[in-house]
């Protein structure tokens, strides 16, 4: 596959998820809502329109059409994958979380608006997630919906993802003890902050498309070692990386004493572990043959993004 | 119908709530899940155990078995109610949002934890209550389940609870140009803030039992009566409760010049158009005959509350 192609992927599917969300959080209601405020509307837009290379729905989409699943139905997905994303970064913005200014290259959603309403933002980012996989174009079968809302919230909450940042906090050494600085804590701590979700976009196109159980073990595999790959490229983004390319302040894990595979291993080992972890993730679509292509593209372009 | 079987009734389905979310928010993690750090679970427990009446669980529990569903699978969906519950507790009480103290008589959790916590806590006890509901426990048919999701996160997010809350700030003035004042407007953001939960308590057992088109009609109806009691109830409340027995601080409102029915109306009045509202809630419920005996009774205990 040509990298043009794979750029030509990764871009139509950001297009066609910022529509998705654009049109799915319009001013007009939905059946049992009672009004949509203006202004939680805007925030929310904020927070998720606009910017991101959209990867976690790429994942699905790309997932997805590995079975034949309707293109429509994994766009569903994958949109309210990435509301779940963006309500966390927004969250993980705030002055008592990150204190973070600059996001994507623009002021954070509590620096546009406050913090508030970038609580509340992401509250109802969260929550709308899980309005979407409940609708039927995300899948005719309620049993097929309500696997993905399951696979989400074990992925996004206490078991996932916010305890990952709850970790992440811990690492800081926040709470008085410093917890981290070993290696077992770093990659647990990371494969739920970051590998979570990356995991369930992953799963989320065998879950669409009915994948047998050897199916969805090869695209779990597959998904983290994508997670894994993305955050050594991240930490090593923020050791290597200046803000204006990479949208975001780096230099922030030093800055604040927290330990990464980066700071442990040191760069050189940690460009090997990533080059060993993208080949992991590759080796493990071997069942999907050919028609893996631009998952195995997507592993690579994981491990060499700038941004 | 004594007011002792009433209470008793309440106080049981609230030890039976506490039971299962004691329960389910235990050490092990469930599949998918990679690990439940401590720090937060020990925070979401604290937000969510230990206090309340637990009184929209109960709705649903009493909700449910107008129609004989099984009592475990109310419970199961009234846990996930009480998440949501809690988890907007634990977010209104944040310094950038009511900035308060004190909740059920305890430290509120940012109190007792930290800002950063408390924002996962909660953000962890929404996740958690869809979770909640994708479990087989909650119900058997997967497409009950998925109208339960669709519903809880109709009656939770932009266009129920959390833009209630986004409402009642600017009611307070917070965005420059003083939004409320009038009496819709209090209406509107009130069924939000507080009514969407609460009805979605009362047709959640209809949605569980199987309701005919005209019985989700009816506990429809009574659910929005019931929630505009319960704010008319809470308005009155921080006028005339102190905060010894109310459990948190009163008098909040005027002390930040928020409008409610109480200022507007005055407390004559609105103790009226309460008792009116009591009047249609019972009403609604008319269809079910003396089945719904407690839920009448669970009208007026709403209205006569003294905390």
């Amino acid at each position: 596959m040509m990298k043009t192609d794979f750029t030509t992927a990764l871009d139509t599917a950001a297009a066609e998820t910022e529509a998705l969300l654009a049109n799915l959080m319009s001013r007009e209601t939905a059946d049992g809502e009672i009004a949509r405020p203006e202004r939680l509307l805007e925030a929310m837009r904020y927070g998720s329109l606009g910017g991101g290379k959209r990867l976690r729905p790429f994942l699905v989409v790309e997932s997805a059409a590995l079975f034949g699943a309707p293109r429509q139905r994994a766009l569903m997905a994958g949109a309210a994958l990435e509301c779940v994303h963006c309500y966390s970064l927004v969250h993980d913005d705030l002055p008592a979380m990150d204190n973070d200014d600059l996001r994507r290259g623009r002021p954070t959603l509590h620096r546009a608006y406050d913090d508030a309403t970038a609580i509340l933002a992401g509250d109802s980012l969260l929550t709308f997630a899980f309005d979407i996989l409940s609708r039927e174009e995300t899948h005719p079968d309620p049993a097929v919906r309500i696997a993905l809302v399951r696979e989400l919230a074990r992925g996004s909450g206490l078991g996932g993802m916010a305890g990952g940042q709850m970790l992440d906090l811990a690492a800081e050494g926040r709470f008085g003890t410093i917890e981290a600085g070993n290696e077992q804590f770093i990659i647990t701590m990371q494969a739920m902050k970051t590998g979570a979700l990356l995991h369930f976009a992953c799963i989320a196109g065998g879950i669409l498309g009915g994948a047998s159980p050897a199916q969805s073990k090869a695209l779990s595999a597959y998904g983290r070692a994508v997670g894994t790959a993305f955050q050594i490229a991240d930490d090593l983004l923020d050791v290597e990386g200046d803000a204006a390319t990479v949208g975001k302040a780096t230099g922030k894990d030093a800055a604040v004493g927290k330990a990464t595979l980066v700071s442990i291993l040191g760069i050189e080992a940690a460009r090997a572990r990533l080059a060993g972890v993208v080949a992991d993730a590759q080796a493990a679509l071997a069942p999907f043959g050919d028609s893996a292509a631009i998952l195995r593209e997507t592993a690579r372009f994981i491990a060499a993004r700038e941004k």
